[in-house]
C-alpha cells in the first residue's frame, strides 16, 4: 500500500473519570504530531473513533491543539471504533484523497458506566440480558464441549497478558497473576472469570498517517482490511466471530502478501480469554481447536516465536472502547521501531493488528479491522 | 466530480418512537435501492450517520436486507451526520475505492427525548443551559440589533416553510401558519418562538451513490465539500456559523463552477429561522444583513427565482438529526426528476444542500456540508 504511520501516542490507561475526553485527546494526538514530527497545519482531515462519546467531542477536543477547519468525522463501529478511525485515515491516503490524516479513538467509560457496560434495553440481547460477557461465555462453553479446552488453558491467556502487560507502563493492570488466582476471580459468566475480562477504562490513543516519506522510523502499511459480520446462524459449527475473524485474516494476509506466521509479533483483541484463542485460530496461527494451546505452550508469550498481545493486550492494558484499535497500532509500531522496553520483542520486522467489534443477534459481529505492518 | 446519486428513499417524518431504528432504515435504504435500480449485492460499503443511535444499530438495521459483510461504518457530525454519510460515500466513489455505496441516516428521538435535546452536562455550554435553541437566539438577537431585522422577518421565513410542507406528504407538520401564529406561538428562547424552532422526529433517509452509469435519471454530483468550524471568536463582527458556511459555501460552489444564482432551488438547515437567514447570506443569495427580505420579497419561495427549503425544511420536515441530511438530498433528487409533485420547481436544473451540523463554545459549527447536484 501507498501508506506509512508517521507517529503514534497514547494516553496512560486507567480509572481517570475525571480528566475528561478532550484532555486525553490532546495528550494523545500531542504525542502523536511530536513523534510524527510533522507541522500540525499540514494535517488534512481527522478521523476520530468513539463509541459512547458525546455529540461533537470531536471539535471540543481538537479546537485547542487548534486543530480545526479540516474535515473531521467521528467514526463508530463498536470496539472496533479506533481501528475504523484508523481504517479511513488509510484508505483515504491510499486513495490520494489526503497525504496527511490524523486518526484518534478516545473514550471515558468509567465516568458512565460503574462495572460492565450496561446492554441496551432497545436490543433484544439487552433485553435477554446478553451483554458481551454472556456472548463470550457462551462461545467459550461452546468451544470447550466441542474441542475439550481446559479452564487452566483459558485463564493462561489472562496469566500470558498480564505478564507482559508488567513491561507497559501505560497499561491498566501492572501486576503478575496465577492461573489459580485466575480461576479463583469473581465469576463473571461462566466460564469467564473477572480476571478473564477486560476492564472498562478511560484513555485516548493516535495515529498520524500519510504518503510514504522514505523516512527509516515510519511503519509501512502493508494492508488494511474492514468488514463487518455476516450472518450468523447460531446452529453452525463455528463459534461465533470466527468467520468474520477469518475472512478478514484472509483478505488482509492476501493484500499484504504474507503468511500469519510470517508475523513477528500479534496485537489481537482479547477482550475476553477466549476471544484470543478464537481469533488465532481464525488468524490461522493454530488449527481449529487447539489454540489454547498456544499460550499454554508459550508460542505466544514473549520470547515464543509469535508473541501476542505484548503490550498487555486488552486484559492488561484496558479496554477503552474507541482508543484500543489506535493503542494496538502505537505498540506495533513502538514495537517494530525497538522502542518497546522490557517487552521489545527482537528483530521484529513484521506485526498485526485485529480487532473485532461488537455482536448482535444473527450477525457474526459489528465489525472487524486487520491490519499488516512492517518496519 | 465522477459520482452519481443512483436513487434515494425516506420513510415519513415524525413522532412514530414505536418504529424504532432498523425498520425506519429498512424502508428507507429498500426505497433508495429499487429506486436505483441496482442489485443490493453490488453494494460495496455502507455508511450510516446517527447522532444518539446506539452502538451497532447499523448492522442491526441492515441484516434485515441481507446488507452484511461489506465495511459498514457509522458516522457522526452532530446535525450534519447524514450528509456525512452522503458525503464520504461520494468521495469513496470520487476516488475509485468503490463503485456503489450506500449512505443512510436515522434518528429515533422522540423515544430519547421529549422535548429538547437535553444539554450534555459534561460541556461547559451544557452546564449553562446553553441547548442550541439558546446559540442560535443569541446569533438572532445580535443580527436584529446589528443589522434590524424584525421578528416578523424572521416569522416569515416559517410561513414560507411551512407552506412548502403542506405539499410533502412525507413532512412532520402540513398546515400553512400565519405570521401573527408564529410569533404569538410559545417563547423558547427569545427571539426564537416555538414555531421558528425545528421539531424532534423519528425518521430515516438514504441514498445509493455511484459511478455515473449515463443513465437519465441518474443525479450528478458536481462537488461536495465538508469543513469543520474554525475557532470562533465571540467578539466578531460576524454571528456564529457565518463564516464557516461562507467558507464551505465558496468552496463547494467553486468546485461545481456555479455561482449561487445558478442554482434552481436550496434545501438549508433551517433548523432554526434564524438558520436560514444567516445561511442564505452566507452562501451569497443576499448581502450580509439584507438576507431577511428573501422570504419576504417572495425570491426564495416556491414560485420565486430561488427557491429555499421547498420540502419544508427542518422546520415543517421535521430534524431527525442523522436522516436529515440525506433527506435534503432526497428531495433534491426528487425535483431534479420533475417528480416533486405539489411542490415542484419547474425546470430545475441545479440543487444544493447545505446541512450545518452542532457548535460548541469557541467554534464555528461542527461541521457543515455544502454539495451541488444537478441533472
Amino acid at each position: 500500500m501507498n501508506a506509512a504511520v508517521y507517529g503514534v501516542g497514547t494516553t496512560e490507561f486507567g480509572k481517570q473519570p475525571l480528566i475528561g475526553a478532550p484532555m486525553l485527546v490532546q495528550i494523545a494526538v500531542q504525542e502523536a504530531i511530536d513523534d510524527a514530527g510533522i507541522d500540525p497545519s499540514t494535517i488534512e482531515a481527522i478521523y476520530l473513533g468513539t463509541v459512547f462519546g458525546e455529540a461533537g467531542v470531536a471539535v471540543r477536543s481538537l479546537q485547542q491543539l487548534g486543530l480545526t477547519s479540516v474535515p473531521v468525522i467521528t467514526v463508530e463501529n463498536a470496539c472496533a471504533s479506533g481501528t475504523t478511525a484508523y481504517h479511513e485515515a488509510v484508505m483515504a491516503v491510499e486513495y490520494g484523497r489526503y497525504e496527511t490524516v490524523l486518526a484518534v479513538g478516545v473514550e471515558t467509560m468509567t465516568s458512565q458506566f460503574t462495572g460492565a457496560i450496561i446492554p441496551e434495553e432497545a436490543d433484544s440481547e439487552g433485553r435477554q440480558g446478553m451483554a458481551l460477557p454472556s456472548v463470550y461465555a457462551m462461545s467459550a462453553t461452546r468451544y470447550q464441549h466441542k474441542f475439550g479446552l481446559t479452564n487452566e488453558q483459558l485463564a493462561m491467556v489472562s496469566v500470558k497478558n498480564h505478564r507482559h502487560g508488567m513491561f507497559n507502563p501505560r497499561a491498566q493492570h501492572r501486576s503478575e497473576v496465577t492461573i489459580e488466582q485466575v480461576l479463583e476471580s469473581r465469576m463473571i459468566a461462566d466460564p469467564l472469570t473477572i480476571m478473564q475480562c477486560c476492564s472498562i477504562s478511560d484513555a485516548a490513543a493516535a495515529a498520524v498517517v500519510g504518503k510514504p516519506r522514505g523516512v527509516a522510523r515510519d511503519i509501512k502499511v502493508l494492508s488494511t482490511v474492514l468488514r463487518s459480520g455476516g450472518l450468523w446462524d447460531s446452529r453452525s459449527e463455528r463459534v461465533w466471530g470466527f468467520d468474520l475473524i477469518a475472512d478478514t485474516a484472509r483478505q488482509s494476509f492476501e493484500q499484504a502478501g504474507i503468511a500469519v506466521t510470517d508475523a513477528n509479533l500479534i496485537e489481537v483483541h482479547d477482550a475476553f480469554t477466549i476471544g484470543e484463542i478464537v481469533t488465532l485460530e481464525a488468524m490461522g496461527l493454530a488449527p481449529e481447536g487447539e489454540g489454547g494451546r498456544l499460550a499454554e505452550e508459550g508460542v505466544t508469550m514473549l520470547g515464543g516465536s509469535h508473541p501476542v498481545n505484548p503490550s498487555g493486550g486488552l486484559l492488561s492494558r484496558g479496554h477503552p472502547l474507541g482508543a484500543t484499535g489506535l493503542a494496538q497500532i502505537a505498540e506495533i509500531a513502538w514495537q517494530l521501531r525497538g522502542n518497546a522496553g522490557g517487552r521489545q520483542v527482537d528483530g521484529a520486522r513484521i506485526g498485526v493488528v485485529e480487532t473485532m467489534g461488537g455482536g448482535t443477534a444473527g450477525v457474526d459481529g459489528n465489525a472487524c479491522v486487520i491490519t499488516v505492518l512492517s518496519n
